[in-house]
């Protein structure tokens, strides 16, 4: 294949000198970006080269996106993430009598290696920069909706170019700087991925959501999985003759792990981050959005608890929805409290106000962007005033299991009749296996009581809308009546008639007209109808935003370099990126200090018998055996557990390689510290931190507590 | 006066040299002992003999006893103690018009300092020993309650010609090792104590229940009282006419004050402590007693909440109730936590084994102590039947107030017909008037529907007991009724009827005869008199034990220093004591240290705006405004809040004066860590530390928040 990556596209500035950049630690520095860092002298020891070069076989092709990310750690294609990155497919394949959540999972050998659904693994295999191409379609007059379309359409024109030159794999167009650069990227994409070896929640998940976020840690967040590909190598679904993919590149694991002050690196897929987003944006999450999801979340969270209290298999099947909940839920508490502690928005307000006088200090630069930021301003107004209206609206569609499988179907029999590149993505040919399954994952998941209760809330929220926001198809429900009691015999009506809850039912729709859908009479395709128009003009509100959105965050970002004259560096957007630092703790208030490698003694120290602080009893027994084999830290006389780096991460960063100067694997970037949600935001070199499982408990886990031996052999390890 | 102090009275043994005591720490050190712990070694700068020597006028004379423990900082007899330590008295001037609690107190000149109702002073003058004078008493054939009984009143002999001998002093025998040693302390007692000047709630108690015990902290819990006597200097009750007391010594104030790793040592009047006990009564505190009373202390503090929810001066009159009930809960949980961490029972268990082997090691020492630890465990076992009856007992007669009340009267006026010599402690004339300022303080805080509420608890529990725990008083009530129903119509006919919530009714009571009481008719004193004959039997029963208790205790003491040959500490017993450290941060948990030393950052990192974490404005401005006057820390550039070491403190330690090695306050002891109330029962160099507000944070809030400069200059630091 050829390859076509192209070193450093970016208009990267780098005028205070590099040591600037090492003391501020901050960056997700995109691959093509590497060679400017002078890796080697912040303590990498082999060449960046050895990371990323377009012609070589570099340590790049070691690196999976799992949906967050993982790495290839044998040439038999064996993948470690976390657990948390595993979770759905492990509790997709559990069920009260086998819950390899609460048990764990091991395979003894590859035929007893188990598919994990859902997941798929994409390595990138090049890149190049497509922004002119992507441009080129933007044309004078257009309105708003038009650009966003057409830059969508022409993505997905390059995405489908490029996969016809490349059978097999994935393409896809990634907005770098948005309305400014656009890099298309090419995976190799594997469907066929199983679980080899997962720990019992007990460990894996250790400290629960009670430790979630928080240090110190005593999480062991791995799991161990395989990529398989068809006979002759190429990427194939689940089949019994494939087999184990063998990876161009592998990472080697360093055993003996690191210490405190280490240089480390990560490579991973970092998601999203809003560095560069204008206050008034930074202000509507802080004030608006985050503050609503929080409240919603966590009216599930309660309602699931409360459903699953008595029953094993019931709680089951709230566990990883709760599970996500929980985790956005704190990690926005996180965010919310580090944005008032640090007055984000008002020192994003006072760089503006700079940034406004520069521009009010040049006659052109007042023309073109003297009313930029007055602009950004009125958007972010314009979605406060509907925030309540579209915020539930975002959740009426998706929250309760029926809804959502009834809204999707039903649009995907209206986007499917479309030309392919004409859809929603999700709907795409290229797209439409993994939405289905999908849909089947999440239907496993439901339980009438539940769906009952939050549908009747989202209802009732729905039915205090004022007059302008009024949601038609709610106004159907209610009618004149008493809205309370209406909207309950609407939920008994449908819950008791729908079909959409059996998964043949569900299956079959998958493939049916919008006509055939009617026919079924299904409430919930009758409510995903009625709701479908008022979807339809947000989502064209939507891409009218962004149209302005991409024209204004463009010009901003010309100005903003005019004026600062520094490094930048696009906000994470699920590609790969590279970021470096030390090992390094921090003081997270006033007289603490948080040391940056905790031990097996802190394990033992929380254990107290009770879920989530349940340590197995061979763990126990091992710890008073003093039975660490190789894995002791000499100095700490224990198994490190967790280690804490100053590296700049975020979420998609789950399950990323944490490598030593020389490259070697010595880590598994699981979260951040809670001080360290505010990441998203800005970046703290007192307080952004980031945690992994020390590669030591690991192989010490998986060693002498899991008894798998033929990993460890598997990773090159002596015992 | 002639000083009697003997130094040195203890069968202190150091076998493996003093290196070993200072690594260890631990140590409350009677007065008397100091001599030989060469402090010079450890740190001390000034001579043993400037802290305490029999004949000359050492810095114990600047300690004293006000409840807890306090000091005098100038020649006009100021007192820096605790903000809680002063609480009651501080809680019981306030009104919700004048609430000093919330807002504060302050005196500008003496003829503004107001009563502190209920507190008084005393300062120990001298100590011997009396343990043979006291022992001579118990006779061959006693039986155990006689032993009590006659050691009890040969103590209040002592006490007596004692006092006969040093009018306007006051005595006490404090029992040292039960049943082996005693000792007689004189008290200089002042009962005219003023406020002077008490921070607003919002420093002298910042962070509340959520920080207490808790470290890092950052709580100004200080206040200024000052003692007045009569004109001649004499002790004498409050008068316009008194004057400031003239303190034999105080100390001089480092307005510098300490850093990381500097020798400190405290006086004070450390409360009790139970290191000494055998493993069958820890048990049974582990087990029983601390549950029982985390339940029961946990109900009323919820309870009070409730009532006190909607109304500012209801919630008043249960804060400084609920403030101890918390604070006795809160200590309880850590120790059954600690207990339970440091497998402190199991621990003691084996060094009883060990002992054991010791003694059947040894052929008269079989005979005589062969079975004494087996005696002990049947004592243990003894109070674990009868638990529930006797707790529920000891709460029955004092958690509602106007039982209380009625009970306290009842008893009194039948103790008070008896030779002075013979009764009760609480009645003898040289302690009835305290006893008398209790009753009026609680009485103060009597709340009708939350007094219901718990006295139907109580009753409705022991309503609960089994057949040989029932209480006949109860019984009455219930008769043949429902229990519930019974104990309802009791209350609203008793709560209706009584009148003891009077003050002017209270007060007539207490020179009233029980017959004159009965005639009251008053249900409150009714119940009394039913509940006063389970009453005398419990505490017959108690003496009896205590008799049992104290020969064994003496004989194990005997045997265990035959044994171990090392050094004994006795028990904290309120008494005068010295320990010394260092100011030493520590590791509470796996991968945190907790630095010794808080600043003003900290106080500004946790002010959320909402009780208890509601800084004053002014502190927020004059800490954004730096103006830290000469308070600021050299290196840490703010002022510091609070200071961590590792002396062995306990309740009673409140108050208590942290000193620099040249003998100059340099704190005000007031907390513990939570890791620390394992203190009562075992001592840890790892975990036990105190915790003491800095000087210079007291000096910079008086002076710079407070604007008292007056005290700063009566203090003798230059502004």
């Amino acid at each position: 294949m050829k390859k076509w990556g192209v070193v450093g596209f970016f208009l990267i500035v780098f005028v205070a000198g590099l040591s600037q950049i090492y003391f501020a630690d901050e960056g997700m520095w995109p691959i093509s970006e590497i060679h400017k860092l002078n890796l080697n002298a912040k303590g990498l020891e082999i060449s960046p080269d050895e990371i990323f070069s377009p012609d070589d076989l570099s340590l790049i092709f070691a690196v999976v996106q799992v949906g967050a990310t993982g790495s290839f750690v044998s040439p038999e294609g064996l993948i470690i993430t976390n657990h948390h990155v595993a979770y759905r497919p492990v509790q997709a394949a559990s069920t009260t009598d086998n819950d390899y959540i609460r048990h764990g999972f091991l395979a003894m050998n590859h035929s007893e290696e188990i598919p994990a659904r859902g997941m798929t693994a994409r390595i990138t295999e090049s890149f190049r920069d497509v922004s002119r191409e992507v441009l080129s379609v933007v044309k004078e007059g257009m309105d708003r909706a038009e650009r966003t379309k057409a830059i969508e359409k022409r993505m997905k024109e390059i995405v489908a170019e490029t996969e016809k030159k490349n059978p097999g794999k994935r393409a896809e167009v990634s907005e770098m700087f948005s309305g400014k650069s656009y890099v298309l990227f090419l995976y190799t994409h594997l469907k066929d991925i199983r679980l080899v070896y997962v720990p019992p929640r007990s460990i894996g998940e250790f400290g629960g959501d009670v430790d979630n976020w928080m240090w110190p840690r005593h999480t062991g967040d791995f799991s161990f999985l395989r990529a398989y590909v068809a006979p002759d190598g190429s990427p194939a679904d689940y089949s019994l003759e494939n087999v184990p993919f063998r990876p161009k590149r592998f990472f080697q694991i360093n055993a003996k792990g690191v210490n405190e002050g280490d240089f480390v690196f990560m490579l991973g897929y970092p998601g999203r981050t809003y560095r560069h987003q204008t206050s008034h944006f930074w202000a509507y999450d802080e004030d608006v959005r985050m503050p609503y999801v929080v409240d919603w979340y966590g009216w599930q969270i309660t309602l699931m608890e409360k459903m699953g209290e008595k029953d094993r298999g019931i709680a089951l099947k709230h566990l990883s929805r709760k599970k996500g909940l929980s985790n956005t839920m704190k990690n926005y508490q996180g965010k919310l409290k580090g944005m008032k502690r640090l007055d984000l928005v008002k020192k994003k307000k006072q760089e503006e106000q700079a940034l406004q006088e520069y521009i009010l200090a040049g006659k052109d630069r007042t023309v073109k962007y003297g009313d930029l930021l007055k602009k950004m301003g009125e958007m972010a107004e314009d979605m406060r005033k509907r925030a309540e209206y579209e915020l539930l609206l975002s959740y009426l569609g998706r929250s309760a299991i029926l809804t959502s499988l009834g809204c999707t179907v039903y649009e995907a029999s209206i986007e499917r009749k479309k030309p392919d590149l004409e859809r929603e993505s999700a709907y795409m040919d290229r797209n439409f296996s993994r939405t289905k399954e999908k849909l089947l994952l999440s239907q496993k998941n439901y339980y009438e009581p539940t769906d009952k209760a939050i549908l009747k809330e989202m209802l009732m929220r729905a039915a205090r809308l004022p007059g302008e926001f009024r949601i038609p198809a709610v106004d159907t429900i209610i009618k004149d009546n008493d809205p309370e009691k209406a909207i309950n015999e609407f939920i008994i009506e449908a819950y008791s008639q729908t079909k959409l809850s059996e998964e043949d039912v569900l299956k079959k729709t998958f493939s049916q007209s919008t006509e055939e859908l009617m026919n079924m009479k299904d409430p919930f395709i009758q409510l995903a109808a009625d709701l479908y128009p008022t979807y339809m003009l947000q989502r064209e509100r939507n891409k009218a935003r962004k149209g302005l959105y991409d024209q204004l965050y463009a010009q901003l970002l010309d100005v903003k370099q005019a004026f600062l004259k520094t490094a930048f560096i696009p906000d994470a957007n699920g590609t790969l990126r590279l970021t470096f630092g030390r090992i390094r703790g921090y003081t997270p208030m006033d007289a603490v200090f948080y040391k940056p490698i905790t031990t097996l003694d802190g394990v033992i120290e929380k254990t107290s018998g009770e879920e989530p602080f349940d340590t197995p009893e061979k763990i126990t027994a091992l710890y008073k055996a003093k039975d660490f084999g190789r894995y002791a830290h000499p100095d700490l006389k224990s198994v490190p557990v967790c280690i804490l780096y100053d590296m700049d991460t975020t979420g998609g960063n789950s399950g990323s390689p944490v490598l030593d100067a020389r490259g070697q694997l010595v880590g598994v970037n699981f979260d951040r510290t809670w001080e360290a949600t505010i990441n998203d935001y800005a970046w703290s070199a007192s307080y952004s931190r980031s945690i992994g499982v020390d590669i030591r408990y690991v192989l010490w886990v998986t060693q002498k507590y899991g008894g798998v031996s033929h990993l460890i052999k598997e990773m090159g390890i002596a015992e």
